[in-house]
C-alpha cells in the first residue's frame, strides 16, 4: 500500500479549502478522494443549475453551493478551485479565476488548443496565480516509480514505447447526440483519451521531434481511431493509439535496451508494472496499490505547492502543458480535427 | 483439437515428394511437420555445404542430398520445392525451379520487392507452374476460424486492427553482424516480422487506401522499430507494428461494431482467441489448438492445390501476394529502407 504525504504536524497547519465548478462525474470522483486528505475540505461549488450545486455540495458536505460559476466564490475563502467542466468551459473558467488570484487545477486537457492553453499560461504568469492541469497520472505512486526506476536504467536506455487507451463509446447512429462525437464540443478520441499515452510519452522522453497522425472522423469532424507517432532524439518512436471504437487493454509497454516495462491496464492509473529480462529470467511484478481513484495524489501536490509558496508544479509545469498541447494541437491539424474559432 | 483434412482414400493416391532448399531452422521446422503429413515425403534437400545437406537429409529420411541447389532436383521425382533460404535468395531459386516446371512454396517474403514478386508470380504464370508465398498463418485453424466469424458478423462489421510483432533481437553493437540488421541481406523487422500483422491486415480488410509508415533505422539502415498505419474504404484503419528492440505481445485485436475479438498469441499461429461483447457478457474463449509448429496446413494446401490442378492457392493467391508486397515495397519507401538494386 501507498499512503499520501501528511504534513508533519496538521493541527499546525490551516484546513485547506477547495472550490469545484463543473459537478460532472470526475467532479464526483474528486470529491470523493479529497475526503481521504486529512487537512483538505471541499467548502464551495458551482454549476450552472443551483439544483445541481446544491445536491452536490450535499453529498460533499459543502458549505456553499452556487448556481453560476462566478458566485461560486461568495462563500468561504477558496484556496484552491478545481475545474471540471467539459474541455470547452477550460479557458473561460480558468481565467475567471486568475484575474480573481484564485489558484487553479484544471482538469485536462487545459485547453483546447495550443492557443488556449498558452493564453491561459500567460495569465497565470501576467497574475502570478497558480495553475496546473490536472494530469493526476504524474501523481500516481506507480507512475512516479515507473519513472524513476526508469531513469535508474532498470531496463537500460529507453528505446521505445506502445500505449493505447480505448473504450467502446455510442453506436454511430448515435454520435450525433454525444459530446464526444461533436467537434463544436471539442469531441474526440484524441483530447478526451488520446491525451494520456501522449502524456506518457512526454513524461518519460521529453520532446519529440517528429509527430506523425493518422486518425478515422466521424461525419461531423470528430476523431474516433487515432494513430500517433512520435519521434525523440536518437530516432526513438512512441506509439499512442487512443479510440472509441472498442476496448483495448489500455496498457503499456516500454522498450530498453536491457528488457521491457509492462503498465499495467489502466496505465494512467496503474497499481503497478512487470520488469521483464529476456527468457532466462523470471518477471518481477511491482505493486503500488491505493484507495480512492487515485485523485487524492494530484489534489495533495496542489497543496503542497502553494503551501510551498510555488506558482506552479515542479512535476507538471506550464511548459509542460505548452509542449503537451503543441503535441495535441499539431496532431489535431495533420488528422483534420477543427474546433470552434480555429 | 483440429485434424488436418486427409485424402479420402490415402492408399490410392501416391504419395506426395516434397524438397527444400536452404536447410536453415525455418526448414528444420517445415520438415518436421510434413512427418505429420501420412502422405507426405521429404525426398530431396539442397544446400550450398553438402555436409549440411547430408547431416538434414539423414535427420529426416530423405533419398538425396545436394550440395548445390540446382542439383537438388537431380534425384527422385520433386512433386514441390519448399524455398526456405534467407529473403535474398527468394526469387533465384524460385525461377529456377518454376522454369524447370516444378511447384513452388516460396519462404516469406516472396521477393526483396514488388518488382521481384511480380517477376516471379510473372514466371509462374508463363510456365503455367504452381507457385504460393509461404503466408503460413492464412491456413493456421484458428485464423482460418477467425476470419470465417468475423465475416458471418461474430463482431458485427469490422471497425479496426491492431496488431504487433517483436522480439528482442542483438544488441546494437552486434547489429553489423547480423543478417537480420543488414540492408544488404534483406534485414530489417518489416520484412522478417512486420509482414505478418501487415498480412493480418490485409486478410481481414483486403487493400489498402493508404499507406503511412515511420520506422527508426540502423546505422546501416535496417529498420527495427517499424509503426505502419493503413487505412481502408470506410476510413477504417489498422495500425501494424513491428520491432527488433524488445519483446511485445505479439496479439491481435480487432474492433468491431458488436464487440472485439482478441487473437491470442502469437497471432500469426494462434492456438485460439477471445470474443468480447461488452462488460455485461462474460468473454468467450475459443480454442483450435494442434500439435507441431503449423507449417502442416500450408504444406497439406499446396498438395491439396496440386492434386486439383490448381496453379495458385484459392486461400493465398498470386494477386494477394502482389498486394502485401506492394504494400511492403511502399512502406520501405516511405522510412527509406533501400535493398539491393533498388
Amino acid at each position: 500500500m501507498c499512503y499520501i504525504s501528511r504534513a508533519p504536524n496538521a493541527t499546525a497547519i490551516a484546513t485547506f479549502n477547495w472550490a469545484i465548478l463543473g459537478l460532472g462525474k470526475i467532479a464526483r470522483k474528486f470529491a470523493e478522494d479529497l475526503q481521504r486528505i486529512d487537512d483538505a475540505r471541499l467548502v464551495a461549488v458551482g454549476s450552472r443549475s443551483l439544483e445541481r450545486a446544491r445536491a452536490f455540495a450535499a453529498d460533499f458536505g459543502a458549505e456553499h453551493a452556487a448556481g453560476s460559476y462566478a458566485a461560486t466564490f461568495d462563500g468561504p475563502r477558496v484556496d484552491a478551485v478545481y475545474v471540471a467542466t467539459p474541455h470547452t468551459g477550460h479557458r473561460e473558467l480558468t481565467l475567471l479565476c486568475l484575474e480573481r488570484g484564485i489558484p487553479v487545477l484544471c482538469e485536462k486537457p487545459m485547453g483546447l488548443n495550443y492557443a488556449e492553453v498558452e493564453e491561459m499560461v500567460n495569465a497565470a504568469r501576467r497574475t502570478n496565480t497558480y495553475l496546473m492541469e490536472a494530469l493526476w497520472s504524474c501523481f500516481i505512486p506507480a507512475l512516479v516509480e515507473v519513472k524513476r526506476t526508469v531513469e535508474a536504467g532498470a531496463i537500460g536506455t529507453l528505446e521505445g514505447l506502445r500505449a493505447d487507451f480505448g473504450f467502446r463509446g455510442v453506436a454511430r447512429e448515435d454520435f450525433d447526440r454525444d459530446r464526444l462525437y461533436n467537434p463544436a464540443l471539442g469531441g474526440g478520441a484524441l483530447l478526451d483519451i488520446g491525451i494520456y499515452p501522449i502524456w506518457l510519452a512526454q513524461y518519460l522522453f521529453g520532446a519529440p521531434e517528429e509527430i506523425h497522425g493518422v486518425a478515422r472522423l466521424t461525419e461531423l469532424g470528430a476523431d474516433v481511431d487515432t494513430q500517433v507517432t512520435l519521434r525523440y532524439p536518437g530516432g526513438r518512436l512512441a506509439h499512442c493509439y487512443s479510440t472509441l471504437l472498442g476496448a483495448t487493454k489500455t496498457d503499456a509497454l516500454l522498450l530498453g535496451s536491457e528488457g521491457e516495462l509492462h503498465l499495467h491496464s489502466r496505465f494512467h492509473h496503474a497499481h503497478g508494472f512487470s520488469l521483464l529480462k529476456g527468457d532466462e529470467v523470471p518477471p518481477t511484478n511491482h505493486y503500488h496499490r491505493f484507495e480512492g481513484h487515485g485523485y487524492q495524489y494530484e489534489a495533495r501536490a496542489v497543496m503542497d505547492d502553494l503551501r510551498a509558496g510555488r506558482k506552479e508544479s515542479p512535476i507538471w509545469s506550464l511548459d509542460d502543458s505548452l509542449l503537451l498541447h503543441r503535441t495535441l494541437t499539431e496532431v489535431r491539424r495533420q488528422i483534420g480535427v477543427v474546433y470552434p474559432g480555429e
